[in-house]
């Protein structure tokens, strides 16, 4: 219960998580069994934004960043950082200069179940971040709170160095071991894909390609001729 | 009740459909009465996405797309597909291979009352797609459902073969046997819009121009000259 | 109680309102003391959207647009429309024919608690608007309200010749007895904001610029060096 | 288009609708393929609220209850009235005094998808009323609308004679032609429900009582001995 | 901008507001022109909450209840307090221990646009709270605001003084320099209310009472015998 | 990510897990340093609900009950069974006939982010349950999932074993670990506030028992003697 802040936490290869980046979201989120998506309220400042590092977790008031900035010394290239509130709120807790101080880091991005402002500035500086507002709503820097404790943000939990991925779809959390594996499993399932992409765009129907007439045989569906 | 397939609809005049489609939704909407809008949460995936053709509908069990693979084959070029489902869900239930499928057929667009994912795909495609959640939420392939029946989509009711108008405005539905009418009443708003706007650009009033000074001293409202 | 429209309204020093503007939602915000700023679900219906300028206030019934017809005549160049209803609506009460009447006054921009339509024509005109939705529902002239009177709009308190300022991090309203003083104040919070950026793009922390490593000892955080 | 009130429709057999009234919304919902139900933000005034019978429907304009006027002397006893608007709203379209009127005519009771007010004293009534908001908001009889046309209320397609079935758990709609089928299947429903219920009661497991063990063991569902 | 605490507010005739309150917020609203009303989601703790007083205004911090305190001493006998944030939040701001310190100095009830906790021993106690969210979620006491300024409280425009009447309909705020008038004006509403529900009771139609069957044809409305 | 059921929980000291219960959510959250309280939108299905007991956690696919079936038979007397989704769904998935097992077994209760139905009868049988919804929308029982996994529900984290404590005031998670520190905690809490409770009943002042009228002063809030 103690407010806490964990210094060292494990991160996964760097190959996984650049593989998983570069696969994005959707195909992540499949090849993991359809688990670890945030709620679709997360959504991106800019519709390119896109980027997959390790998680540095932040737990803090709302209204209130002192943790954010307690958090920012922890990160290191390629790290994202991860922002949730111990009740809901909108309010700006992260701008520009805290972008800045992130972008000096090598930091990739961020991930907040609050607001952010200073959208255009960030958007400028093409530092990537989903959150579940846009507020110029500022905040104090008062209150204790956690950093790289176990979290649940929009939906998902967040252990520290959980893989992040996310882009226009959303955001996936990839627990911090399976990283290799989920990367592996992704590649896959986009080979699979493209594959069938070709057919599609053959005019293959997906009814034969997948099988499904016999499914909807099997199911009871009926075919009339006129409604 | 039980789960069914309608192969052929009717799809009304073609010309009429394309008037309307370059009308949009705003003038479509108030030629018709004010009727059909569906509600403003229906929005596109890209500002400029702007479409209109005849439905071909879909009721499908949350996470579960079945039946948009069922319905496919029934879509004709210029058809746009409206899918709804038998309780609320955000879930990604349409993406890019979909999208390409139903692009190999020349259909125009999507309306799902759902999420949809593969957004940077689907944008850079220029498939037309409204909904009302984006996400990576993967689906199934499992459940029964219905295709071109009447359902109640985001607000408004939809029969097969009505007319779907969709621009960055929302998206409207035009009753199929009044498809020629509401093109032409739509064509002579737009008439009588584009003198008005000539005379609003040169600074005429909207209270003189529409005769509103009289019904504002008749409802009673006063003039006074400081607050 | 009884409907009144008020003719004249005080404005700030042109000055003032000018440099507000330039230093955009987020600062002023901050600079008056974090009050005034609308809920976040108000949003601009174009990214770059930007103004600032003195309220021009209209109070009316959902889904009648009769009172913002009535506010037009009273706005000077620079003004801001700030439109609200006396119960939630998503209507779209503003459109391009409007925008271009307000457009030939010279009018700043638009703020509405409820819908706007006609967002592609409003966007290429660079006509700036705010809502809470974009819906094409049409709406009638029916219904007799107050244009200059004290409102409230998206949780913010506003008066007639109050100071909007707005851009993509939202809406802010500047009381305007207070314009030139908060003017000083945002522009104090500018200057000292680029020294700190500076600061932490070269690196420096947060964390001691702001001396927080105290606060948190203070507040009993404690370190730990796994989790 | 043009705003019409229908004055005839056909109704169900009453003794289907009594029985699908007894058996209440999640039976009759389950037996009609999980079809028909209203978006559960639909709720009723008091927990204790049943009612069930054929659709009386109104389309109107949010913030106007003329068309209910209207509808009401085309109720006969028994029959439900529904209302639902052309755009979304929450203002307070019925109260008591309607509430007193339709009670008269021995209406069965109220879905309406806007707001409802005079809540104590409809409760006082046991007058039921399912609506999506509580709201005093009052309303205009100024504009023209629609009785016993096809509807979409809350997500689902309702038409005069429909056979309205709603209780704490929502409200759910029997297509006409379907009544006594579905009365019949609920009631099939209710007797297999109420042996499983004993069953369950004297501690025997869904998982054995509906063979759901083989079906964990086929989808691979793994179980282990600790966390 | 500075926060204030003003001591001295003005409050209506104790007649007035105690006629308001028997009256109800419904009738109240009605006879004031439909302004004045609170947001729906201002729901009562408890169905048979209902109460009038002059308000007492506080504008705080989202989570901090500091300022509640500081408005405690204000408060007289048969006040309201009324109690808003600078930015949305659903924090349990209000509990029984200040419940309990109101109800000692004969305050009336509560209006606050964020969380309410204790309900149970609030509801025990019979102190009328009408909130946004019910919320355990606890707040601290650091944050200077204001008490008795205007503010804005969910849509509506509150001064101190101006009198809150709320009951299961809702929450309706009456200038303080109207509450005479206003009063009188929903007696005279109550009165004539009363004669029209005893016709209404006997079966006479609203569409004769109030003279509708003619609007309907000037509105062009068309009746049909069948759909 | 392999769908697994893990058989063997650890559960805290009995008493504990009692204290905490009777000592409710708002005391409890505060003692543990106001962490660990779910969602506000996550109420009761009736007010006098309310309990405490450790979690059975349940991770299932939307609109699915098949894991909630498998967690049946890990339940001991006086669990609480804890279901969240892969994303976010207001379908009925539990209902009288679980809740009739479940109370075989002897669970104190459900809670839920999804929806209930058969409100009625666990009404009447005193079941409690917490969810985000009620709805009659029925399931299916056809898709692997988790029992016992660490879970994010309703945005706090529960894990299997965490003590859940629940009444009108909301839900709140304490770590297993912490039960019987926390139970400690509160209840001095409620020591403490009932001696507060006595001085405020006799009218002293929040602002004097807790100090705060130097912290206003310290704060910087001007004292004025009228608006």
């Amino acid at each position: 219960m103690k407010p806490t802040v964990v210094r060292n936490i494990c991160r996964p290869d760097p190959a996984a998580i650049k593989l998983l980046g570069e696969l994005g979201t959707a195909t992540v989120h499949e090849a993991q069994g359809r688990t670890g998506l945030m709620r679709p309220y997360m959504r991106p400042i800019y519709p390119a934004a896109k980027m997959a590092g390790p998680a540095i977790t932040v737990l803090s008031t709302p209204g209130d960043n002192l943790m954010i900035h307690a958090a920012v010394e922890l990160c290191r290239a390629g790290d994202v950082l991860v922002v949730t509130t111990t009740s809901e709120s909108t309010d700006g807790m992260f701008g520009e200069l805290l972008g800045t101080s992130l972008r000096a880091r090598g930091v990739a991005g961020l991930i907040i179940e609050a607001g952010c402002r200073d959208v255009a500035d960030l958007t400028a500086m093409e530092f990537p971040v989903w959150s579940r507002a846009v507020s110029a709503q500022g905040t104090v820097k008062a209150t204790p709170g956690w950093v790289n404790v176990n979290v649940s943000c929009a939906g998902a939990l967040v252990r520290p160095g959980d893989v992040i991925v996310a882009d226009v779809d959303g955001v996936v959390v990839v627990p911090r071991e399976n990283a290799a594996e989920v990367a592996r499993l992704s590649d896959e399932r986009r080979i699979k894909e493209e594959k069938n992409r070709v057919r599609l765009r053959a005019g293959e129907l997906g009814l034969d390609m997948y099988g499904l007439r016999a499914r909807l045989k099997d199911l009871g569906v009926e075919y009339v001729d006129e409604g």
